[in-house]
């Protein structure tokens, strides 16, 4: 198993967070690095869904993930196994993400030579919303426990990403979710948005998630 | 049906929020209004625990709730149904709720003659962990399907309530969550914590949730 780091980072102490979020962007476009932001409520499988989708993308592009959590390394414990490039970033009890913190966590990363950077945010639906990181594109992840009314209260979020996972479809049976109500009311925040049914479990749907990836990258 | 309230709540400007929860605590325990603040994930089942148990006190207290919300009102629609008096709490774009908020809240809901007011936060498992609200006791509810490392990367949340619920065991079956282990690992953080397993869809250890409140209310 190949080692990881874990870094503390520190909020920015500058206010001009676009500014810099914009300057992280250009300056990875400019070294071909897509950099792609993963957002979630706790527990609705972000980590699951990158053990699916790196080794399915490996062999394309050179990936490193960034694991953003309160405490604890058992997410990017999990995610070296995949062979990935992985840092654990502690936010010491900070709810988001900023751009100098994801600047912080991409120089300790070393994005030299890889063409895919996977943040995955810290599990939380409010304030990551609020928080332009530099990614290029933004992904949420929404699972069928959590409930189709979760658009109605956590809006911002919904109408901030670029495609929303709908994870754990596999046990739709058990739960009283409306795949048809959930998107339309994630369509009347975010009409541009794709919809990716997917299950990490049994891996249904990952397919059509990876392809996402792939277009992305290649028309970044 | 009856009516309920709908309020904008603003960020206290003191910086006292110790000083502030402390009093509210105190004043209500001189009216005998018992507050319970209840936190957990978006979507672990806050609203449908509060349906389950609202109707299994009523006769004996008399009950409000306040659902905090950054957005919508379909918590605070469906806890009217019970009987309760309800008041809708907007955080505009806060992801927890400190004391003064919940002073605006309490003095929105009327607090004269109730017995027990249930104060259901912002879905969010890091910011409403940091702030005492002057609630006499705190719940916490992880459910089932969010999984059993919750605990480990979610430390202070765990550390700081009184109880846990664990929601959603009826699903047990289908999810990969050992019981024990989350127990053990929520122990370690938090020694005097009750933990008690429920499924607020089948009704199962309702009972035991609602005698832990009513013991509360008596001692408090």
């Amino acid at each position: 198993m190949a080692e990881f780091k874990i870094m503390e980072i520190k909020k920015s102490v500058f206010e001009a967070n676009d500014q810099n979020a914009s300057r992280i962007r250009e300056s990875l476009r400019d070294s071909r690095t897509f950099l792609l932001n993963i957002m979630s409520s706790p527990g609705s499988g972000k980590t699951t869904i990158l053990e699916r989708s790196i080794p399915a993308l490996k062999d394309e592009f050179k990936i490193g993930v960034m694991e953003a959590d309160i405490d604890s390394d058992v997410d990017a414990r999990r995610i070296t196994q995949t062979g990935a490039r992985v840092i654990q970033l502690h936010t010491g009890g900070m709810c988001h993400l900023d751009a100098g913190m994801t600047k912080q966590g991409l120089d300790g990363l070393g994005t030299q030579n890889l063409d895919l950077v996977i943040l995955e945010n810290v599990g939380n639906l409010i304030c990551p919303a609020e928080f332009d990181t530099g990614a290029h594109k933004s992904a949420m992840i929404l699972s069928v426990p959590e409930g189709d009314d979760k658009p109605l209260k956590y809006p911002l979020m919904f109408s901030r990403v670029d495609v929303l996972l709908i994870n754990k479809i596999d046990v739709l049976p058990y739960f009283d979710f409306n795949m048809k109500a959930c998107a339309e009311r994630v369509r009347g925040l975010n009409p541009r948005i794709a919809v990716i049914a997917v299950s990490a479990k049994t891996g249904e749907g990952i397919d059509l998630w990876v392809d996402w990836i792939r277009g992305e990258i290649k028309n970044m």
